[in-house]
């Protein structure tokens, strides 16, 4: 491979070691570009753990770039839900969505992807931290590191096409989209207390149809639920109330 | 102005009546580009309220575009204060957006830019659903609709230019983010009950800094917090309290 030089500011300036080389390497083979920035990727898979404190008193870890690439990966995600189900409600969109975008589901697609061995940090940890979502953090940094190295084109192209494509069967998740009202009933039968849902307002006009839902449990009010149709209603104030409830 | 004809698969297709030729108007005084499809415009516009149902059994109103705009808008804040403020982390980056994108910020901006004018809805709602966030939540459909219409570079523009640059001034904004650690204190002061932040946990190990600390009001354990100077620590654990008190 020729270019083991890099040109800045007009002059061969930096020879790589070996260990970089593999890194650009091992870089290329999980976005598909070759990095131009290497320091970016090497950030994003450093948990503070493992890194130094910089002149300006900050970590040189991926909390920043993770912050960034969190923000990418819902717009595209956004985008993607957006385009795939034309006919579905914006409420439906949100919880796909939450279902692709949340730190299980990161974290496996970074061992997927084989972000996993190039994440660095120290296990004994201390203070009791999780390590648990180092891997899906890294995997957003990741992320935002290859938007400010490559652009929104590219870094699109690789969240629809290398992460989410691939693994991800949008028909099948939205087969399972949650119904919150059978949740909680099937919770209130469980735990044999007595639930009812009141529509305790209406408008049933036919240009601004509204209704607002309540829950009762053990003839106890719990949260009330808008939405444009009775059925609506009642899922938003499910919702709430399992919220309310800590069950969700 | 010539171009009352839209050219469509070669032929010249639509003569635009005067009222739609002042929304095309409109629109450009807004975005600073004439829409290509005036029809997500018009979308990004109306509240269900003001909504036809369309042949699919979905109201052709704003929401599914503000989940799409909601999503760009809190990307493209997120890379401007990254990028803004190099050397903050990402507890603060966090919280300065969610100053600059919130409900009232939004229903202002919306009024700023001119666009209250142009959202359509019926205002006798039934079920007591409030209005209140129309004006923001249009405002988010619009960056959808823009997007969609205008491409990436140009809603990027948009947001950076038109809306978050000429009315926010984020040296102001950082002045204030919150110190939640006074605002807890301030808060068990003026109730007259006895606060207090222990560590209850450290790592003072150099390469792996980490403390937890707990709050305490009139010894009653409330939320722990973690961080990686017991500052942060403190503000973490604060937080958590205040919400858990419900006043954050």
């Amino acid at each position: 491979m020729p270019s083991v030089f890099r040109k800045s500011h007009g002059y061969l300036r930096y020879l790589f070691s070996s260990e970089e080389k593999d890194l650009y390497k091992k870089f290329k083979i999980i976005t598909g570009r070759r990095p131009n920035n290497i320091k970016l990727y090497e950030r994003a898979t450093r948990h503070v753990s493992a890194a130094e404190i910089n002149e300006k008193g900050l970590k040189d870890s991926y909390e920043r770039l993770e912050y960034l690439g969190d923000a990418i990966l819902g717009m595209i995600v956004a985008e993607m839900l957006y385009k795939r189900f034309p006919f579905k409600e914006e409420g439906f969109l949100t919880e796909l969505r939450s279902k692709i975008v949340n730190r299980e589901s990161l974290n496996n697609l970074s061992k997927k992807i084989g972000l996993k061995g190039l994440v660095k940090y120290h296990k004994h940890g201390g203070a009791g931290i999780s390590h648990k979502s180092v891997y899906g953090d890294s995997l957003e940094a990741l992320i935002g590191a290859l938007y400010l190295d490559q652009g929104f084109r590219y870094s699109k192209k690789f969240i629809q096409h290398r992460l989410i494509g691939p693994h991800f069967d949008f028909e099948e998740l939205a087969k399972t989209t949650t119904n919150y009202k059978s949740k909680i009933i099937e919770w209130a039968q469980k735990e044999n207390k007595a639930i009812r849902f009141e529509i305790i307002q209406s408008n049933e006009d036919a240009r601004d149809k509204q209704f607002i839902s309540q829950v009762f449990i053990d003839d106890e009010a719990l949260e009330k639920g808008f939405g444009f149709s009775k059925k609506k209603a009642e899922q938003d104030a499910a919702q709430k109330s399992l919220e309310q409830l800590n069950l969700e």
